[in-house]
């Protein structure tokens, strides 16, 4: 499967809003090194404190609109009129430094993601149930027609979690990080991402005469 | 995929002779409860001390033949002219009281478990370098043409691990027994296994009103 030859592969996690996303790639950040940020870039203004090329690279909206035409954005999305997307490059970067790029994209960017990066892990995040989601967007302080907004979208959502490779129940957070920590680690046994030391094996195998 | 609505899988775990499939199986069902044996028929003469259902089902040629020909075999081998089978049913069992049939089997048994439990994890375990294997081949006791034989077998074996779902590098025990026993966990979070919780959650959110 991978043709490429780092360590790791981009990790995407995915939520509908509220789901907890942003708070599990934190988390996952702040427990180990090998997780890094693939840093995204946006039209929007940029603030106070805010580093280019460390929290985002800031672009014009002619710049955005040329990186899309030219293929240059692994996934893309327009909220609150700014546009955001993630440069491929800044994926392989992170990748070349033998890393693990975690992106928290939109459910439906996972697909874009995967044309380009077929090794990539996909995880669909979910509340335990639904008076939770709902409980998680009024804490945020949504007003309530965003809310319902919001889990419209969830609605459609959910209809393409099948796609996803693993699902992962974000009730307790620190228990949902150590779990998608623990898909990262795994996915690297997997047995295509190995075929190489099998390989290597197998060689030093038929070269030995005993 | 599983059409059977178990809470786990069958997980199989093979190796070339000397990999270490037998101590890592012994490893899980000390590690924890949720592994379990699921016995294998043998028509070798019983041992003092040996339980039948427990140990083996201890049968005679022509009923071990009964089996694999009706089919009520998983898989198969003869090993010192005795044969030795595990029997669809027994992993059944194991299944329905909510546990991992754990089987550890020949390279090629693999795929026919594969057939009869598509939601089967394989594991294929391999020692972190030849001279580990036939130093642990060695240790064993065995006479050199013995090894000879036994690596012949693994080449050959080597050549069909790409069919598995996992690599495992056998190195310290204890670190591969926990290897395995997370996959075994982490298996149960595939999208795959969960579609039922999705599908519940999405029905939940199309009833509601917000």
């Amino acid at each position: 499967m991978p043709k490429r030859k780092f360590k790791y592969f981009p990790m995407v996690i995915a939520s509908p809003s509220g789901g907890g996303k942003t708070v599990v790639r934190s988390g996952l950040l702040k427990l180990n090194k090998k997780f890094a940020f693939s840093v995204t870039c946006t039209t929007r203004p940029r603030r106070p404190g805010e580093v280019e090329g460390k929290d985002y690279y800031f672009v014009t909206v002619p710049q955005f609109l040329k990186l899309r035409k030219e293929g240059r954005l692994l996934e893309w999305a327009k909220v609150h009129g700014n546009y955001y997307g993630t440069p491929v490059k800044s994926v392989m970067q992170v990748l070349e430094k033998g890393r693990i790029p975690v992106m928290t994209i939109d459910v439906k960017g996972a697909r874009s993601v995967k044309r380009i990066f077929p090794e990539a892990v996909t995880v669909f995040l979910l509340p335990p149930d639904l008076k939770t989601l709902v409980q998680r967007l009024r804490g945020r302080g949504e007003k309530p027609e965003n809310v319902a907004i919001r889990l419209e979208t969830a609605r459609s959502e959910i209809k393409v979690a099948s796609t996803f490779d693993y699902l992962v129940i974000n009730d307790k957070l620190p228990e949902a990080v150590r779990e998608v920590a623990a898909i990262a680690e795994l996915e690297t046994r997997k047995i295509n991402r190995n075929l190489d030391k099998v390989r290597a094996f197998g060689s030093e195998l038929a070269r030995k005469r005993f």
